[in-house]
C-alpha cells in the first residue's frame, strides 16, 4: 500500500500541528504517511519514525497561488502532488493555501479526461446527521451550466464513495425552490439537471437548506459557494460566542451551566468542519484533500482517514465514470 | 401626519397577526396606520378603530409577482402603493409576496431619478451591536458593477437615516480580502467603489464577516445576497434547536438550564430579524418596508417603527442626494 503525502509545511499551524496529526494518523489508523517538506524543519520535530519527501521550499499561505507553483518547483506542495503523479504515494493531503494546492494538484496530476474545471467539494457537518456536501466551494468564481452538471455528477459519486449513499440527492442552489427562480445561470442549469438521468435531482434548493439534511449534494458556483460556507463558519462563531457569554456571564450562570457543557460541547464537536475531515478537490488524476487553514493535529488525523478511505473507495474511477457517462 | 399604509392581507399570519400589529403600533407609537384589505374580512377582526383602505384583492404569498400586479389592480398591495403615491400615506408596509410588494412599489410609485434599479437592504442583526445592512438581498438575481454602486451609495445612506451612522463603512462581499478577490463584476465593482469619495469604502469582506460588524453595509449582488442572508437563517434555526435539544435533553438538563434561559432567549431575540424592523426597497420614490413573511405581530410593530422613522428622517430625500452626487 502507497503512503499519504502530507504537506508537512502547509497550514496556520505548520508544521507542529501538521506533523503530530500525520504521526497521530499514523498510529491511529494504521496508515502510513510521508511528511513533505523541509529536512531541516522536520528533524527539529518529533516525526514518531514517519519517513520524509525532501522539498526546500514552501508556498506561503498568501502568497500567488499561480506563481507559487510556477516558480516553486521545490516546494512541499508541488513534490507531494508529484509524489501521487509518479505512483509514489496515494493521495495529497495538505492545510496549506488552497489556491497553491489546486494550482499543484492540477497541474502536475492532470485532469480526469472530461473534466471541464475540477471543484472543491465540501462536507457541511450536521448535528446527528450525515454531512451535505457543497461543490464548488470556491475553486471557480465563474461556472457555466456544463461545468455545474459535472459538478453534480461528481459530488455524487464522491457521497456515494465517502457516505455509501448510492442514490445521493442533489439541490441546485438559488433563490427560490420553483423552477424558474434564479438568475439565468441555475435557470439553465436546472434544465440541465432534470434531464441527467444519471444523478437523482431534487430541484432548487435555498441557502436555509444548506445546514440541514434537505438534500446530499448542493451545487453551486464557487463564488456563491465559498461566500456560503464562510457565512456558515461566521454564524457558527458569533453564536458559539453569544451563548458562551450567557454562559459564564456571572457566577451563577457558570455553575448552572457545569452540567450541559458536555452535551453543548458536543453539539460544537459536531458542526466544527475539523470533523469532516476537509475539503477535497474533485475532477483531478487523484485524491486530493483540502484541509482547512487552521487545521489541529485532529483535523489532520481526520482528513488522513478521509484520504485512506477515498483511495479504498475508488473514488478516482468512480469519478471517470461519473464524467464519461 | 400622513398615516402608514399597512398590508393587512400579506404574509403567513395574515390578516389576523398583522393587523393586531397595526392595531399594537397605533396605540405603542401613536402612529395613524390605516389597513389595507378586503372590508369584509376586516370587519371579522378587532380593527382598533383603525381606518380601513378597500381593497378587494389579495396577491397570494406564491402568486407569480409581475402577473399579480397586472391583472389584481385592486389588490391590497397595489392599493397601499398607490395610496403612498397619492399622498394619502406616508409608507407602506407589508410581509406579503414580496416580488409583488417590489413591483407594486415599483410601477406605482416609481424609480427615484438616476436609480437603475431598487435593491432590498435587510439589517442583520448583532448581538449587542448595530446591525449591518446588507443589499441586494434579492431584488436583482443579476447585477452590473454600476448598479452595486448605487446600492453601495443607497445602503450608506440607508444606515445613515437609520442608524444616525454618518460615515458608514462599506464592505464589498467576495470571496477573499485582497483587491483582485472575485469574479470580473467583483472586481470592477471594487474599482468603482475605491474612486467612489462619496462613500466611506473599506475594501472587500468575506462571508465570515457578514454576522459581525467588520462593517456597516455590505454590498452584494440579489442572488448572493439572498442566499447568505437565508443561510444565516438555516444556520441559526439548527443551532438553537441543537443547543435547545442539549437542555431539554434530560430532566438534569432542564434544571439546569432554567436559569440561562432568560439570558439565551435575549440572545435568541437580539439575532432574530424580527426585531429590525424588516427589509427595505430602497431607490423607489417613497418608503417600502418589506417584512419577513413569518412576521408577527411584533415584528409588524417594529415594521412600522421604521417606516414612521424612516418617513420623519427623510429617507427618500437622501437617497436622491446619494444618487445624484
Amino acid at each position: 500500500v502507497l503512503p499519504l503525502a502530507l504537506d508537512a509545511m502547509g497550514g496556520d499551524n505548520a508544521p507542529g500541528d501538521i506533523v503530530a496529526g500525520g504521526v497521530a494518523a499514523s498510529k491511529e489508523l494504521g496508515v502510513d504517511v510521508v511528511l513533505v517538506g523541509r529536512p531541516e524543519v522536520l528533524a527539529e520535530l518529533d516525526t514518531g519514525g514517519l519517513k520524509v519527501l525532501a522539498a526546500s521550499e514552501v508556498i506561503e499561505m498568501a502568497e500567488d497561488a499561480g506563481k507559487g507553483v510556477r516558480t516553486k518547483k521545490d516546494s512541499s506542495l508541488v513534490r507531494a502532488a508529484e509524489a501521487v503523479r509518479d505512483g509514489k504515494a496515494s493521495a495529497m493531503v495538505s492545510a496549506g493555501n488552497t489556491g497553491a494546492t489546486m494550482a499543484s494538484a492540477l497541474l502536475r496530476m492532470g485532469r480526469i479526461k472530461g473534466v471541464i474545471r475540477p471543484a472543491i467539494a465540501t462536507p457541511i457537518p450536521l448535528p446527528g446527521k450525515r454531512p451535505t456536501i457543497l461543490l464548488d466551494a470556491g475553486a471557480n468564481a465563474e461556472c457555466t451550466a456544463e461545468m455545474l452538471v459535472q459538478f453534480a455528477r461528481m459530488g455524487s459519486a464522491f457521497a456515494s464513495a465517502r457516505y455509501g449513499n448510492e442514490r445521493p440527492r442533489v439541490g441546485l442552489l438559488s433563490i427560490g425552490e420553483e423552477p424558474g427562480k434564479g438568475d439565468p445561470l441555475r435557470k439553465e442549469t436546472f434544465k440541465l439537471l432534470a434531464e441527467d438521468s444519471t444523478i437523482c435531482f431534487a430541484g432548487n434548493v435555498e441557502g436555509r437548506d444548506v445546514l440541514t439534511d434537505a438534500v446530499d449534494v448542493i451545487v453551486t458556483d464557487g463564488f456563491t459557494g465559498n461566500v456560503t460556507l464562510k457565512t456558515l463558519e461566521g454564524a457558527l462563531r458569533t453564536i458559539s460566542a453569544a451563548v458562551f457569554e450567557v454562559m459564564v456571564g456571572t457566577e451563577e450562570a457558570k455553575a448552572a451551566s457545569a452540567p450541559l457543557l458536555p452535551g453543548l460541547l458536543a453539539v460544537a464537536g459536531e458542526l466544527d468542519p475539523d470533523t469532516t475531515g476537509g475539503a477535497m478537490l474533485l475532477g483531478v488524476e487523484g485524491v486530493c484533500i483540502i484541509s482547512h487553514g487552521s487545521s489541529s493535529e485532529r483535523a489532520i488525523v481526520n482528513a488522513c482517514r478521509q484520504a485512506r478511505d477515498m483511495v479504498e473507495h475508488g473514488l478516482v474511477d468512480r469519478l471517470r465514470m461519473a464524467i464519461s457517462d
